[in-house]
């Protein structure tokens, strides 16, 4: 646990980035001193995981508004919603990020009588908050997901809902991690997660380094792991649940879920509170991202399928409602019917919206 | 059509072996001279393919067969039951490797009267007919199954049960190819096929090459595709079928077998009677074979995963026969309950053993 590495590390208004896709090779930070270098860190996934996604797009904010000229504050005002325009659109996706950026939009609009110098401060204090209160919901989807498992348990997990996907443990990985503390001796299958590999390149690689009992397979060879009764729950992350429990996340994760409910093996989705989008009816309201043809086509550079064949590439796949067991959330474990937790959530969400 | 490029060649007692694993970069075709470069090249899968493996070990043997310097009826049987010995232990899970060994030692032993250098005569020929025999099986296949699509269809395929995985149009894709030929204008989808990628390099290359309407995508993403319409059927190949209809193939194909039986599409298995095995009950009876590591963690000669991670990598999967809609034979379409038809083959296979 103490070797795990930080994604990102903001210090001195520089954001501080770990580019993944050179990982496990190569551990490289780049630095990122302004909100268009953070948006292209997003958008070529330097940097990728929901969580994070909104914890980067927030100190991208903190950075542009500290670099900010604008000397009145109407001009301030226009020109943080610049950025945070530039921002959203690094990704379709994961709800985070608008979340987190309208969070800060909020902040500005709240302190309306502090002047350009007290908002530069407000914005940076609130993406730390951001990236503080990330630390603590991921210790607390561990706790409350930890209370479904066994010490033993055969875990399957798909894509990077880890360490490197957010600010502390993770999400899908925290409980993995916490009952690691406790001497559960989890047994973990990590989906290598093509087409970029963050299954084999970041969970397995994360949750090695940190010391857990992990064997990487690839997406394909699930069915089999499950048939021979090496799994007895399934944990993923998500991009985004929508109002009634529909759940966007990383392409293969509906496969997984239509799999465990074939096998009658709970199938858990770990949804930090600020994942889910009472706004979005449902899972076909959500948008899922169609990613360049050459992610899938290329590897290390070399081409390894013929250059003119058609390629679909969609990064995210919906697992219907029906087939999560349970969501693992930091205010607690959800049971079905999910759309009720939300919209009492949603609730919520507006008081605090009004506060 | 006209571009179809052959797995093999046999020609002057040389077997010239396309190197799959280079395709679709290069295409560079290997000269095996002796039952061990065959062997070799099953085992590090130039080759591969179950028909295709079948085939060439028969002409490994009749290679052998050639250069064997026996003087003796029975140092010739010996030194042909080496080489044949050796031959099975290239690869374990495709029967049609067991079937056309025992082939070729049938023919051996049923001609005890004829000279060391007319066997050698024999051998060749029924290695030749072996593979015209499969040709045609192919064609078969091809007919049956297009019987059960309509023009326009959406199909998905797996792995490469392709005419580089046998001698004439392929299994699975024998009617892909002939609906081609009659202006159906399908719309393959070729599941990439991790992790030796047979579907991207293989199936993706020689549908397009033929000019094809074929989409690749990764393994992960088949459950998308079938949520959203786009496949009317899902048609594989198999390794060996058991004799309850159980049908090991290529790691993932019981994976689509469930998302196919969620969907309600129906799940075809392009089954020649070759690679059923009527002596197998069922299909936890199916050794299946664990592939190198290595195999799954390196692309290109770079690691894509950390180097100390664990690797599960079984090369097949076994599709229970409740989840197979119907399989296409060369002697027709084969719906369930499938013992019966296998138990009557069995039968006929014994009489033909007889013969």
């Amino acid at each position: 646990m103490n070797e795990m590495l930080h994604p990102i590390v903001y210090k001195n208004r520089v954001l501080h980035v770990l580019d993944q896709r050179l990982l496990p090779e190569q551990t490289v930070y780049h630095e990122r001193t302004n909100a268009r270098e953070v948006y292209q860190s997003i958008k070529d996934m330097e940097l990728r995981g929901a969580p994070l996604i909104g914890i980067a797009a927030a100190y991208g904010l903190a950075i542009h508004a500290f670099s900010s000229l604008a000397n009145s504050p109407e001009s301030f005002d226009k020109d943080i919603r610049q950025a945070a325009d530039l921002l959203a659109q690094s990704r379709p996706t994961a709800v985070n990020l608008f979340w987190s950026i309208k969070r800060i939009l909020r902040c500005v609009r709240e302190n309306k009588e502090a002047s350009i110098h007290e908002l530069k401060e407000i914005i940076e204090q609130e993406a730390l908050q951001i990236h503080h209160e990330d630390r603590q919901i991921c210790q607390s989807i561990g706790e409350h997901g930890l209370s479904l498992l066994k010490p033993k348990m055969g875990l399957l997990t798909h894509c990077n809902a880890g360490s490197l996907a957010v600010g502390g443990i993770g999400t899908a990985t925290a409980p993995m991690y916490l009952g690691h503390q406790k001497g559960y001796q989890f047994r973990i299958y990590a989906d290598e997660t093509r087409p970029y590999l963050q299954g084999a390149r970041l969970t397995a690689f994360e949750l090695k380094r940190a010391g857990l009992d992990v064997t990487l397979i690839c997406d394909n060879m699930a069915a089999l792991v499950m048939a021979s009764g090496k799994v007895n729950a399934v944990i993923t992350g998500c991009d985004r649940v929508a109002a009634n429990g529909d759940s966007a996340n990383k392409i293969g994760t509906m496969n997984l879920a239509i799999l465990a409910n074939h096998f009658g093996i709970p199938f858990y989705i770990a949804a930090p509170t600020p994942t889910i989008d009472p706004h979005t009816p449902k899972g076909t309201d959500i948008p899922i991202e169609e990613r360049p043809a050459e992610e899938l086509r290329m590897m290390h550079g070399r081409s390894i399928s013929p250059e003119d064949v058609s390629i679909y590439n969609p990064a995210f796949d919906v697992t219907p409602h029906e087939l999560i067991s349970a969501m693992i959330t930091e205010v607690g474990i959800w049971y079905p019917p999910f759309d009720e937790k939300i919209a009492s959530l949603a609730e919520k969400g507006i008081s605090r919206d009004q506060k």
